[in-house]
C-alpha cells in the first residue's frame, strides 16, 4: 500500500464510558500499525494521559491476547483540563514531543468533539473510532460495544421472564442510554417486552397504564417493560415502578436496575468484527492522508465520516420499530 | 426394588420463589415414577392449584425438553387459603378425590412447611425437594436453584469489574436475600468484591465507610460491593449508597439492582445434578415408606431430613467465609 | 394499512437446517398476521407437513415464550416427495384444501429454491425469510441464524484460547460451512485466529505448514485456525491436522469439531431484532400484494428480493477480510 | 494465627493441563501469604520453571482481574527433567539458592506426584491444592475446574439438543477423561442425555445398539450420547459413531468432538470459591506445619489429605448415577 508515508508514529488513547471491544480496536490499530511500518505509542487514560504523559510504545504482543476482554486496557478517564484552550496546547506540545504524528481516538460522541476541536487547533491528524454503547453517532450503522450491550440486556430480560409469573406482576428493567433510546428500543423487540419507555418518546408510563387499565391480553404471564435511565433524580424504573404502583395498588411491581454491567463483558462477535476491521481502517485512513474522520460501518462497508457529521445531532429512532414493539406483544 | 407398592399414584407440586432446576426435579419425579409404576398427577399453581383442582396427567413426554430451561412449568402461585386449616382440609379432600396417594412437593423453607401441616393433620405422605435460591434450608449442603443463582450474581460481577474504573469508584450490587446471607457472601468471595453487607452482620455500611477513609489499596480499581436486599423500605444497596455518598460527596457511586434476574435462567450443571438425583430419590423414599422428609445432599449422598429439622431455623453462615472476603480483598 | 384483503389466512413453515431465531421469525409472523387480521396454519417438519397434512391453528400465545428458544418449535424435515412436480401438486391441493391463500416459508437456499418452484407452477402467493446460518443468501446483509452461530464459534475459541500454551502447539476447529466459508473466516476474525481455510480458497493447509517452516512469530502462544468442514469423506478439521502433524511431528496438534453445537443456542439480540422485523414484513409484504420474495436486510432497512436473485449464485466472500486475518495475527 | 514463623518465603506453580479456576486459586494463595506476612515467589511454566529459574516475586496487584480468567497467569509445562532424581535435586537447589522455604502446587495427579517425590527426597514442605477438569483426586469432594468443565459440556449438549430431530438422528458428543467418566456420566445427567460411554464401562456401544434396535421410545426426538475421548488411536466419539452407523445405516449420526474447549473458559462461582478456601487453607496449611498434604474439599469443610491418599488410585464413579441416566432417559 501506497500512501502517507510521514506518518512514523501513531497515538492511540481510548476515551469516554467503556464499551465492549475497545480492547478489540486496540488490538487491531496497533497491530494494522506496525504491519505498515508505523510505530505505536499507547497512551493511558484518553485525554488525561496525553497532559500527564502516560505514554507506552506497543509492540504486537502488548496487545495479545485482549480481543476477547470487555473494558480497556488503555483506561478511560475524565479530563477537564483537555476541555480548554490551555490543555489541548499543553497535549499538543506533549504529542510533538513524543515525536507522535497522528491521533487514534477510540469512544463516543464527547470523545470524538474532543478529537475534532484538537485536530482543527493543529491542524493534526486525527482518526476517531466509535465507540460507544448508545450507538448514537451519525454516518455509522453501529458502533462498537452496542450490540454486546443488546445482547446483555437481552439475556437479563430472558431470565426475568423465565421467573414463574403471574397476569399481574410488571416488571421494570432500567438500561441505560438517557438520551438514546436504541438501547430500550432494540432491547425490547429482542426481548419480546410488552414496551419500552424512551428519551425520545418523553418518558412517561402512560402507555403501560393504559395497558394495565383495560387488561393485558389474558393469556399473557408477567409483563415486562424497558426503562432508559434518567437525568433527573429519581426518574428512570424506580419512579416509572412508584407511579404504577400508586394507581394500581394490586399489581406487584419489581425493579432491575442494570447500571454498569451493560458496559462490561466479552464483546461479542459482531463488536469484534467491527472494531477489528474499524481499527484496520483507521491505520489506512492515515496511510490515505485522511483527518478529522471518524471510521463508519455502513452497509457492510468501511466509510470515512467528517468528525462534524458524525456528532451533529441526535440519530433518530426508527419509528417503525416502535410499531414493531406494538405488534408483537399482542 | 421392593418398597411401597400402595402408592399408585403421585401428585407433583412447586410452590414458592421460582429456583433454576425447578424443572430438571419435575421431570426427574415424573420419569422415576414413571419408571417404578407410579402414575403422575402434575399440579399447576402450587398449593393453589390442590384447591382449585388444576390436576394434570403426565407421561414421560410431558417432561421431554424441560431440563435446561428455567422458572417451573408447573408455576407457583401464593395460597393463602392452604394457610388455612380450612383449606387444608379441601385440598386433601381434592387428593383423595384424584386418588393421588402421596405428594411431592418442590420448594423452599415456606412451602416444606405447608406440606408439614398437611402431612400431619392427614398422616399423608409427602416427600419434599429443596429448591430455593437462598440456600437457607437446614440438612442439605445445597438447595436447587442456589448455585445458578450464585453464577447469575457472578456474572453480573465481571462485566462491573470490566468497566473502567478509577481510585474513587465505588459499585453497589443488590442481590437476594433478605433473611440469608449466603448470596451475597459467596457471591463476594466468587466475584472478588471488596466487601458484602449481610443480614446476619446486621446490615451496615461502617466497614465499607472505614475503608474508604482509611483509603482503598492505592493500587486497586474500582471497588465492588453486594448487599442483600432489605425488608425495609428504601433499604438495600440504595440506602447504602446514599449513606456513602452523603459522607463521601467525591466518590462516585453506582448502583445495580439484579432482581428477578437472579431467579431465572438455565440451571447450570451442579443444579441439574442435584435436581435430578434428588427428584428420582423422593420418589424412592415414597417406595421406602418414608414421608415427611426432605431430600437433602450431604457430602454427595442422598439424605433424608425430617421436614422439621429442615426449617426448624436459620442455616448459620460459616464465619471463615467473611475472613476470606477481608483476606482477599487485600 | 391498506392493501391486499384477499390473503385470511396464511401457511406459515420452517424449512432445511435449523438456525437460532427461527422460533422468533415463527412468533413474529404468526402475530403480525393476527394484527392484520389474517389467520395463522402453522404447518409442521415444513414441505413434508404440507403433504402429510400436519397443520394447526396458531393463536398469539402458542408463540408466546419461544423468541428466545433455539430451534424451531415447528421442527423441519427432508421432504424428497416435494422436490417432484407431483409432490408438489399434492401440496398445493392440500394447501386449497385448508383455505390458507399464502405461504411464509422460513429457512434457507433450499427452501427458497422449493418456494420458488411451487409459487411459479400454481402462481401462489409465497414469501421467504432467510433464515441460515451460512449467510449464503444474496440481497440481504445478514441471514437470521448467522450471527447467533458466529458467536457459538468465538466463545468456543475463547475457552481454547484460555488454556496454556506453548509455542508448538496448533489447534484446528471445525466450523460448518462447506460452500461458504462467511462462518469460518469471520469467525477467525472475531477469534483472533491464526488463520481461516475456506473453500473458497481451495481447502489448502499450505498458509498453515508455510508458517510453520518459517516459524510464527517468537512471542506468541499456541496458534488456532479454524476450517469449514469437508464434503468429502476425512476432509475438515482431522484432514488438515493429520496433514500438518505428518509434516511436523513434532508439533503438537489438537482438533475440535464444533458440530451441531453451531445451530442451536438461544439467538443472539441481532438475530432476533432481524427475525421480528423479517416476520413482521413478510405479512405485509403479502399484504403489498408482494409475491416470491425473499424478505432482505439491506443496511438497517427491509427490502424485497425476487426468489430468483437471493438463490442465484454464492455470495461472494469479502477479500479484505482475509487480508485483515492475515495482519492481525502478525 | 501463631504456626510456623520459620516460612518467610513461599514459591507458587501450576502444573498439568489446564483447568479453569487455576488464577482464582494463584489469587488466593498469593494474597493469603501476603496477608500473613509471607513473601511470594510464582514460579512460570511449572516445574519447568523452577530448573529453569523463571521466578518472579508477585505482590497482591499481581493478581488483580485475573479471578474470572481461565488458563494461568503462571502457565504450565511438561517437564521430563524433574521425574528425573537428578532433575529434582537441581530444582530443589534452585529453590533454596532463592530462598523459597515451601511450594505450593497447584494441579492434578501427575502433579501431585511429582511435589511428593521432591517433598520426600529433601523433607521439603509442599502443599498441594487439586485442580483438574478429571475431578478423579481422593480426599476431596471436587477438583478446581472440574465444574466448569462439566457446565461447558452442558452448554454444548443444549445447543445440541436445539436442533430439529427426527427419531433417528444420533449424536455423540466426545468429552475428556480417558481415565475417569466423572466428566461423561454427571454430563450425561445434567445434559439430560441417553447414555454415556465411560472409560470404567469399558466403552462399549452395545447399550447404544441395543436401544435402536429395540427402538427408542416413539415419542423421543434425537439422541444424544456422551463418550469419553480414547488412548486408542481411533477410539473416542469417531469410532463409536462408525461403529453404529456401520450396523444401523438408515440413522443420521452425527459427531462433536469437544476438546480443549473443556479446560477453558471463565470459571464458574463453584470452582472460584473452592479456589478461594483452597488457596488460602494452603498457606495456613504451611503455618501450621502441615506438609506433604494436598488441600481437600469434604462436605463443605477443608480438609488436609496426604498424597499418598490423594493419588492413590482412581476416585470410584457412583454406581447409582449409571442407574439414574437409564431412568431419567425413559
Amino acid at each position: 500500500m501506497s500512501g502517507n508515508r510521514s506518518i512514523k508514529r501513531v497515538g492511540l488513547l481510548t476515551s469516554g464510558g467503556d464499551a465492549p471491544g475497545m480492547n478489540a480496536a486496540i488490538r487491531a490499530v496497533t497491530r494494522a500499525a506496525i504491519y505498515h511500518g508505523i510505530e505505536v505509542k499507547a497512551i493511558y487514560k484518553g485525554y488525561l494521559g496525553i497532559i500527564e504523559g502516560l505514554f507506552k510504545s506497543f509492540r504486537t504482543e502488548d496487545v495479545s491476547n485482549i480481543i476477547q476482554r470487555g473494558g480497556t486496557i488503555l483506561k478511560t478517564a475524565r479530563c477537564d483540563e483537555f476541555r480548554t484552550e490551555e490543555g489541548r496546547k499543553k497535549a499538543y506540545a506533549n504529542l510533538r514531543e513524543q515525536g507522535i504524528d497522528a491521533l487514534v481516538v477510540i469512544g463516543g460522541d464527547g470523545s470524538l468533539a474532543g478529537a475534532r476541536a484538537l485536530a482543527q487547533e493543529y491542524n493534526y491528524p486525527i482518526v476517531g473510532v466509535p465507540a460507544t454503547i448508545d450507538n448514537d453517532l451519525q454516518g455509522t450503522d453501529l458502533t462498537i460495544g452496542y450490540t454486546t450491550a443488546l445482547n446483555t440486556i437481552v439475556e437479563a430480560v430472558d431470565k426475568i421472564r423465565d421467573t414463574a409469573s403471574s397476569h399481574n406482576r410488571l416488571f421494570f428493567v432500567e438500561v441505560m442510554g438517557r438520551e438514546a433510546g436504541f438501547l430500550a428500543l432494540n432491547g425490547a423487540i429482542a426481548g419480546g417486552c410488552e414496551a419500552a419507555i424512551i428519551p425520545e418518546m418523553h418518558h412517561t408510563t402512560g402507555h403501560i397504564e393504559e395497558s394495565i387499565s383495560s387488561g393485558f391480553r389474558k393469556t399473557k404471564s408477567s409483563s415486562i417493560v424497558l426503562v432508559t435511565e434518567s437525568n433527573e433524580e429519581g426518574g428512570g424504573a424506580m419512579a416509572a415502578a412508584a407511579k404504577v404502583q400508586e394507581r394500581f395498588p394490586d399489581y406487584d411491581v419489581r425493579v432491575t436496575i442494570l447500571g454498569h454491567i451493560q458496559r462490561g463483558g466479552s464483546p461479542c462477535a459482531t463488536d469484534r468484527i467491527m472494531a477489528s476491521r474499524m481499527g484496520v481502517a483507521a491505520i489506512e485512513a492515515l496511510l490515505e492522508d485522511q483527518r478529522n474522520v471518524m471510521i463508519g460501518y455502513d452497509h457492510d462497508e468501511i466509510v470515512y465520516v467528517p468528525f462534524v457529521k458524525a456528532i451533529k445531532d441526535h440519530k433518530p429512532i426508527h419509528e417503525k420499530l416502535l410499531e414493531i414493539v406494538n405488534i408483537l406483544s399482542i
